[in-house]
């Protein structure tokens, strides 16, 4: 008698097969339906507070063990309001237009055939993120609004919330008719799953990393699936000669530090010369109000002079995302010098600052980046802001969504074709 | 005195740079500036005709010698004629309509901020192709057209004619103005730069394999870049109990024989048992007149008993793509056993032939393929069928594009913001 190997199963690999399933059922479950889970979820959340408040009590406990600092502490716990601001968010998602169903541009060839491109869901969602355990919900809420199952993975820290938060959603779903894989979390925390998640070419159709630069990075290099990346860019912004001064200082001093750590806050100015020595002084001074400290090239140095916030850049200051009350700032001779430093190191959010309708028209159209901005800071580059109801991510690519993500830039479409027994001839 | 190793400069690297320089001002390039390059590129293949025979003859006797068969050489050969018809085919791209520079959605914001987004160039295309050199010309139409730069990577047997194909396309895209590094070739036949193109994220933004399964395989294994890939899916047309079978017999027919080398030809028949015993006879006296052998399941095969053109069918059979005068047959109990079948074997290009409405109904709500249809032939499923203008390649993936591409599929989109001095609250 010859004993059978233990039989290895991937956690991803099983809940793939329950994640496919559920897929199929969800394309085709109604904006009814769906939203009603929505609302289930809603409710499931404040009814079940107690025990969500159990596990993050664990997680809590094995964070402060660890010494982690305040600020992920921060991160990480769901005090009864906060879960309460959840409820609310899935309601606000739920609220919003259905992203699916719509038949776009359906026209009669001069055959007679019907031809016209719905939008369908992607299919299987996978997320990888880290700390915060509310993006558990988050997600799964845009996945079930845009008719996708979703595959998540959450950090260890978070293990004990994310694992209640996804019974919650999970069971909530259920009671709301729609099958069991729609929302699964992987419990496992070993790190291997990961690089199985990103090869999971069978399973995913869309694989969303939320996270630092390393996890994209990570993603990028090692992805045999779909990956939107995001998150990183070097941000500038080019102060014209023409600029109207009154305006360029607070709108680089909020591009900088109404949030340091955004991925759209500014990173570079980049300064004409013909007003080098009118605008410099009054940037420095604000942004000394500010605590932040600007690294300047020779040009700048000499108008500026000894300042406690100013000191020489290094040829590292320029392409360089600081992510912190520090910016680098350079002289240039004209417009086509600005447009050269950016097409070098832009990409994410890039702003002019001018009166000069040729400049800034020239700006607009010439710049290669997800967003361009004239008279207006860079912290707008948000799907909240643009006014998109929901953002699942911000893209740095370039093919299938850029910039901010809503809901639509879940789903993608079929070709739906209406004949009446018509054959090529 | 030390001497420096030789300089190993790869020639993607190299024409890379050039190449994203020429992307930089196609981007900006008007859509007069590049139809006027493809005018030019247009004439000079009819004024350059000499050139292009004789390089192509060199490519021809090096074919013959190889031994390569009438097919081979019948995709490798430009003639007069057919150098004329790819001339008509570039100036028929130039008089399609501008897919870049349209703004969508644009809109004024509650604080007053404008927002669109605008569509523009994806930057650098790649293409890999195989044999027939007139996908050169073909492919550096559609990138012109679409402000994109392409670097090319023909086949080997094509080499003589696509180097100098790609000078008649250089030459005249200089000649109109544009930028030199629009169109460039890659000149070594070294295989490794196809790895190579394959992983330079710093280089290109799409790349497009246009080939057999095998290429868009290893495009798929070892791309770190975007691609899209085609071509490949098993096709399925279900024959309800409702179906027009006086229609039903010419599709199926039509849908296998009228190309059966292509991707959306018929590889499956699934037949509801209601009909088959009607149906399934005159399906095969139909495929018979064509030479046209199917591999047929028990039900099937009891139905149809012993016939030249019938054999009992293998698991293998099914979820297979023939790309040949072969196709499977299995008799089905209902609707949901096609659904299933389809969703375990199909995606590309699914119809169902019926006038029951509700079953019409629900097959091209349910099924996720890149294109559905419901009694019309899938050898349909086409660009040009379709109405497009241009196809790029037909799509598999569900991200970006999905079945046939156009243009517009070779283009992304910047948001675009107008503000009076905006900063974010």
């Amino acid at each position: 008698m010859t004993v059978a190997p233990p039989q290895v199963t991937s956690e991803i690999a099983e809940k793939g097969v329950l994640a496919r399933a559920a897929a199929r059922r969800l394309a085709f479950a109604s904006a009814l339906q769906r939203d009603a889970a929505l609302e289930a979820i809603a409710a499931a959340l404040v009814a079940r507070q107690t025990e969500i408040a159990e596990a993050n009590a664990l997680d809590m406990a094995v964070a402060r063990d660890m010494g982690l600092g305040e600020a992920m502490l921060g991160r990480l716990i769901l005090t009864p309001k906060s879960v309460a601001a959840l409820a609310e968010d899935v309601r606000h998602v739920a609220a919003l237009p259905d992203p699916i169903g719509q038949t776009e541009d359906m026209r009669t060839l001069p055959n007679g055939l019907q031809v016209g491109r719905k939008r369908v869901p992607l299919g299987v969602i996978g997320v990888i993120y880290e700390s915060r355990p509310n993006v558990t919900v988050d997600i799964a809420a845009l996945c079930i609004k845009s008719g996708n199952a979703a595959l998540l993975r959450g950090g260890k820290e978070a293990q004990h919330s994310n694992r209640v938060l996804a019974q919650v959603v999970g069971d909530a779903c259920v009671a709301a008719g729609l099958p069991a894989g729609s929302v699964q979390l992987i419990r496992s925390a070993d790190r291997a799953l990961v690089r199985e998640m990103l090869e999971a070419r069978d399973v995913i159709d869309l694989l969303i990393p939320r996270g630092g630069a390393d996890l994209h990075r990570f993603a990028v290099e090692h992805a045999k699936v779909p990956v939107v990346t995001g998150g990183i860019g070097v941000v500038h912004i080019y102060v014209d000669a023409a600029a109207n001064l009154d305006q360029a200082v607070p709108i680089c001093v909020n591009a900088k530090v109404q949030k340091p750590s955004a991925c759209n806050a500014a990173d570079t100015f980049l300064v004409h010369r013909a007003v080098a020595d009118r605008f410099l002084p009054r940037l420095a001074d604000a942004m000394q109000a500010e605590d932040v400290e600007l690294r300047v090239d020779q040009a700048a140095l000499k108008t500026l002079g000894e300042r406690p916030n100013v000191r020489r850049a290094t040829q590292d200051d320029f392409g360089f995302e600081f992510l912190s009350l520090r910016a680098s700032v350079r002289v240039v001779d004209d417009l086509d010098e600005a447009l050269d430093h950016i097409a070098a190191h832009g990409g994410h959010s890039e702003a002019i600052l001018s009166e000069d309708y040729s400049a800034v028209m020239r700006f607009l159209n010439e710049v290669d980046a997800a967003a361009v901005f004239a008279n207006a800071s860079t912290r707008f580059n948000d799907g909240g802001q643009f006014g998109l109801g929901a953002e699942v991510a911000i893209s740095t690519t370039k093919l299938h969504a850029r910039g901010p993500m809503g809901l639509k830039e879940l789903t993608s479409y079929k070709w739906v074709v209406l004949g009446q027994g018509h054959i090529r001839p």
